[in-house]
């Protein structure tokens, strides 16, 4: 399965409580939540701020999911934080796809890839990215695959 | 794609303002919630009225997730129920896979595949499904086939 | 506490496994969720189809809380379902409360309060609410008064 | 209405789009949940780390909620933290009371209070407060109210 690369996004959940079930572990339908804020949260960190809510609002650009998969290796629990590393793997003409690796006390929880396509969003319209969301995304790619 | 079989089951969610954002859409966060809910209704309809909570507890039988994987096709909105339609498409030594499509108003809003491991509850180690689970799920996988 | 009026709107909620938290119970945090849902309900019923979504969208009308306080009399399972009864108890010049008494198999599981002001949605402005919702709640509040 | 007590435990949020509904703000749902996490994360400060999930199954003491009750006073976004001061403010024979102030940006969004009752946990049945529990939120709510 490999490591997340080194350039790879690093965003910590606190699991708590009321995020598991009666198995004493985190509910199934919440660890694709999890997964979630942490490519938000990858997305604040590189646009200086700015994650999902400030892209659609202010710079008018969707990204909405059309993929998502998720492989589950251990189950999630309270006893340590969850620390999500999210990475670009593929930019393609209108889409990214990311992935996401959680881990807990360095074990692999789960491994997910997430896929977007990116719209303008008060028309729910597909677009090619802006230029400088590509200029931001390339590198990263390369330094992922490298 | 092709159609539910005739033998899937058909659970109807009432999609609402809490479960949209801002795009006036459901969150993407919220549609895997959904599909599983969608699956343990299945397990309610065909054990008597027995879903997770009390296959956990009163049956010490557990059907942890190992994967899911979602294609989202259409936007989901408080409009029109979300009619989710459940099959399982494959039975393994130790693992069930079920199929999940959701439409609204006769269109297709996410299509997904869901595998779970049967366990021993009480002991979360993986065990083959009982006799009783078995036989009433190969004949629904043949129907679904055929 | 008394018993729900007739009048009162019945709501039923599917509590689920992913409901509950690790003490087999429905989650406290679940609790003001599934109230919620009920007076959304509640408005689906009484504008012909028309919940919240609807009424912000199409009818530019908001009406957010700005107050809720509940009792929890006994914990929630998935072990039968919660009906929910839903009716206003008081509308001001520019709010409604409702109650919302949730039961389990004919005992109370919690009762709650919830105060809503009307607004312009658009403009996130306080507003009086319309004559026709007026003329629909003024009636109900009397009989549940009754 | 009074500011946090200088004793207060500081717990921040951060609200996503995700927490938010078609009005672009976050879902009145949703904040309860909040107020949670931070009371959760208030006795993880205070018992070395120790949320509702390790003192249910390590040290077999509940704290079910009996009562909340939140005040909403301004839009809840992801524009800014959502810092959540908490502090104890009453301990009863076999009860305590919490109050939850939440700011964005130095306004207030909500302040609420939540009341629970200790539980043997196994047993579900209420309990005095272990010593230690009462010798640490003594001087905690003298100090508030001074």
């Amino acid at each position: 399965m490999g490591s997340p690369p080194d350039s790879a996004f690093a965003h910590d959940i606190r699991v708590t409580w009321g995020d598991c079930d009666p198995a004493k572990i985190a509910y199934t339908g919440r660890l694709p939540w999890f997964a979630l804020d942490a490519i938000n949260a990858w997305w604040e960190r590189h646009l200086g701020g700015d994650g999902w809510f400030q892209m659609e609002l202010d710079r008018n650009m969707g990204t909405p999911f059309v993929r998502i998969e998720m492989d589950f290796k251990r189950p999630v629990t309270p006893r340590h934080v969850l620390r999500c590393y999210v990475w670009p793997i593929r930019l393609g003409e209108t889409s990214i796809t990311f992935q996401v690796d959680a881990y807990q006390d360095g074990k692999l929880g789960f491994t997910g890839k997430f896929t977007n396509v990116f719209t303008v969003a008060d028309q729910f319209r597909k677009q090619r990215p802006p230029e400088d969301i590509r200029a931001l995304i390339e590198p990263l790619i390369a330094q992922a695959g490298a």
